[in-house]
């Protein structure tokens, strides 16, 4: 039997204090189209996405990411990644087909910095309503539809007080993922590290954010705009409906994304808004060592210029619980 | 054992009878930069490439394509293909080490069409002299260095006299690429197709060229501009230089690749410069179908206006042989 | 007493037999806003603009130019432009305040070709209503709220089947417009010439159509966006609702304008979405010529390639009536 | 007698302790073209400028402005003002033709801040070199030939210790700029103020530095670019050449400019890289004001946040000396 393999990040699931002000934020601002709703739950989706959904809204009396779902390579995959998994002394939660709106059977279970990931196969690709039907046939809702209007999901990045470095190793053994940048600090320790299946730079970055209060911490999912133009336009629409970026514009050198953050007000959940960057289609690629020395470069090409290598002082230190 | 799987494209080798002409323009108009040359063969890449090029020039009697490489997944792969492609009646011819500069051992092939494919995995990556070498780790010579500067190779694009849905059917069959969207006539013909085997949309598009003199034409090899508005710039660039672009800048449909064709002057060689189209990461993609009646749609969301399904009377009917 | 002086274009004044279908394409598509209705009229304005209008559009049994507005720099300009106009043979007509919505008292006359001009200074600068006003103080209403959003007009382009020599003779020694650029024909002729009393290259063009019905063509209005970008994000909006671009993406050699056009599916007048270009701040500018040999250059530094000097032939030879 | 009018800002004269390191920054990096060379001077200018220059180098034992040079609207308008200046109690001192290269008579004198203007009309307007000329009329150098390529000079922006509003009515009063934008602080003081006799919201900006060492600092010169996607690629060509930009890239609310500040490592004399911004056609515009609750959205409609009020902890405090 092949290995299970992820094919590609499928979508956050949020918990929200303030669902209407999360919807509010993730709709009208930042344009995403909804797909669904039930039981206090909003399903959404970018301009660009097939799939039923790429983000989850739910209610609750807390903000926290409920999961991170992944969608695998083939329908055997989920069983195949479980029989894995449990093996290796994960414990693994079966969800049958419609647990989650749209989908088919998934599984569920913690990486063991505490972030719960879901898998699944099988997922609904719901047509765009027609009167906001894009004319191409390769994209779901017509372009610039409502508000800044991103094409897709791009990646999660996760924060942890344990050391990163053992996530990242977890993340290669037992999913997959390879490390395709990282950051190593002058005692030994890597900082963070950026890892994916795909081309992309990461589907996923875990980072060490020594002080947090918990190992699992959220620090934000991005979406994916076309041109660098598109996000400095996102800054404008954002000011426009009173909401502050919470950094950027900027490039980072790691990955060379171009972002911008904003936290959904709704929730304090943070969203990355960015593009540009850069594909790995090498099938040798050797990981990227940042050093201590570069950790400015490293993520600041240029722009917000207060990084700090010791992240108790970071500014992006207000972490959701994942 | 696993079955060969191509990782990407690798370069595009073209045979000019102006090397002199065409090294200007692919080096100080497009900005490529130079590797090595030997033997009237000029090797250049692309500033975010790391490989020892992804475009060879070489001096010969008149314009042709020498061949197509692609870089496959694992070394073993070279020899795979060889056996693969021997057993179904392709010949193959074996090429030692260096035969290519910065190149392994490698395997040459016609694919039906007669179009000449060069498979190889070890490749040289040779870093940027320091005072033209970016600061970033991950991307090779400084950013804007010269002329247009595109960042990578993105694909090829072939024309064919043949039936393009036979040649598509061997690319699937033979080299695992996968359709991603194609344009159907009345007829029932295939007009052409655009596949992959990355999250491209395409790495390859064989298109139909009825009345071409040969069943092996080449319509062009595309270069990645991370913004449109890169695309723009490069315009501005050419006319600078005395180049008025071939076509463009618009928007195709298919693939949602905000283009510009340039020849270049010294060859007759096709270049598109691109950015923003969009990325395939589903694992059970259907092929999406344009129809004869949506044809402009596909080649032109907007931007020139003259195409017509009847090839004969295509504005970018002069291609050069491959 | 001081000449009177033009301060700026205010307003174009446009007939549709399509009201509901040319303020769809206004309002929605284009995204200008509405600041008052009347009387079969609806009066818009960018959302960038302060004065109340810098377009109406009124219902008519046909397509054709009511007026174009210019705003004049002192309060006695109204009156010195009616005397010197009315001494120089240009029949004048006065109309009192209101007779516009939102302007003061007012003049209306024809330019020789027959072109229908009205100049005012009063005019009213309502406010944004405040769910859609900008949170900045120089801006009227919120960025990128509908549609493309231009920020402001720009100039308008006619045409005549007269000499269009004698037309910016005439608008310089009666109206102060400074002759910028222009295109003399080998037969000794001027084939079309750019003109501003402001430091944009052009308030108003006058070309040749020499096959033109009538004197008085209208070619078209433009209005300006900030970034190249955005007019290829507004050629995707156009499509995205069924509209074609009329011409463009490209570049014009003269006054380096980045446009596209398009025509209002309710009236056929056609407005130009551009950005770019270069402002004029020498005193002693010296008009530049382009010559017949240039005349391609001049057109079309990039982009769409078919203009051609005889203008009989011309793609974009459909104007509308002004 | 017409009163005496500025018809555009001229140039700035900066002197350097470093003239090579400069040069290195203005010519190669920010890409001015050098059209003059003497007696340790260099003379620059953009792209699309057609005088003789915009910048003058001088190298000199530390760095400071030389002078601020204003091109006046009419040959006599250099004698009228030097007239109305005497009058009114200014020093001014007549610079024959030649004094600056390129040229013509002129004047200099100081504003009561102790910051140095010239005046002058006669000015040389060189063709650029036919190997790096532009193939447009309207543009002397071709696009992107060097560095980050910007159009042309835009403003200044001049810091004082002294009441700024005062300078401001000096401004408006002898030299005819009219207010366009200001910030009032809760004290009734104004903290800086933007002005123009051109559409440009500000040829020049008197701001609050209330701690600086001497009346009469400079804190900088823009140049324009025509994209907010060309002053992100500057920030990549900056840090390519080894240069963090001070500051950006942000979007001030006060002009609404797309800015990127850098220093020149040769004097610290700060350059602004900037684009979008608004226009002001209006003759009776009102000027705007600021108050100090909406000081930080005055300075940053989006971008770095850390403005503050209170200027002695400024992150843009260092100026140089004007």
């Amino acid at each position: 039997m092949l290995m299970p393999e992820i094919a590609k990040l499928g979508h956050v699931s949020l918990v929200t204090p303030n669902l209407e002000k999360s919807l509010w934020f993730f709709h009208e601002v930042l344009g995403l189209e909804i797909t669904e709703r039930s039981h206090n739950t909003v399903y959404l989706r970018a301009n660009g996405e097939f799939e039923h959904h790429s983000l989850v809204l739910k209610a609750g009396d807390r903000a926290y990411v409920d999961h991170v779902g992944w969608r695998v390579k083939r329908p055997d995959d989920v069983e195949g990644f479980a029989h894995l998994l449990t093996k290796s002394g994960t414990e693994v939660k079966h969800l049958p087909k419609g647990h989650e709106a749209g989908q088919g059977d998934a599984i569920r279970f913690q990486m063991p910095t505490g972030h719960t990931f879901e898998m699944y196969y099988d997922v609904e690709k719901p047509k765009a309503p027609e009167e906001i039907r894009s004319v191409l046939k390769n994209q779901t809702y017509r372009s610039w539809n409502r508000g800044i209007a991103p094409r897709r999901i791009d990646h999660v990045n996760l924060w942890t007080s344990q050391n990163p470095g053992d996530a990242h190793a977890w993340l290669s053994e037992h999913l997959g993922f390879k490390l395709r940048e990282y950051i190593r600090l002058d005692n030994g320790h890597v900082a963070g590290g950026w890892m994916s299946v795909t081309p992309l730079v990461h589907d996923i970055a875990v980072m060490a954010a020594p002080h947090a209060p918990t190992s699992a911490r959220f620090h934000h999912v991005a979406y994916w705009l076309d041109n660098a133009q598109d996000v400095l336009r996102a800054c404008d629409i954002l000011r426009e409906y009173g909401i502050m970026p919470d950094q950027g514009p900027g490039k980072h050198g790691v990955s060379q994304a171009l972002f911008t953050y904003v936290k959904d007000p709704g929730s304090g959940h943070r969203v990355e808004l960015f593009s540009n960057g850069y594909l790995i289609f090498e099938p040798d690629w050797e990981p990227l060592e940042w050093t201590e020395d570069e950790f400015e470069l490293a993520l600041c090409y240029w722009g917000p210029t207060e990084y700090r290598p010791h992240r108790d002082q970071h500014p992006m230190d207000e972490t959701t619980e994942a």
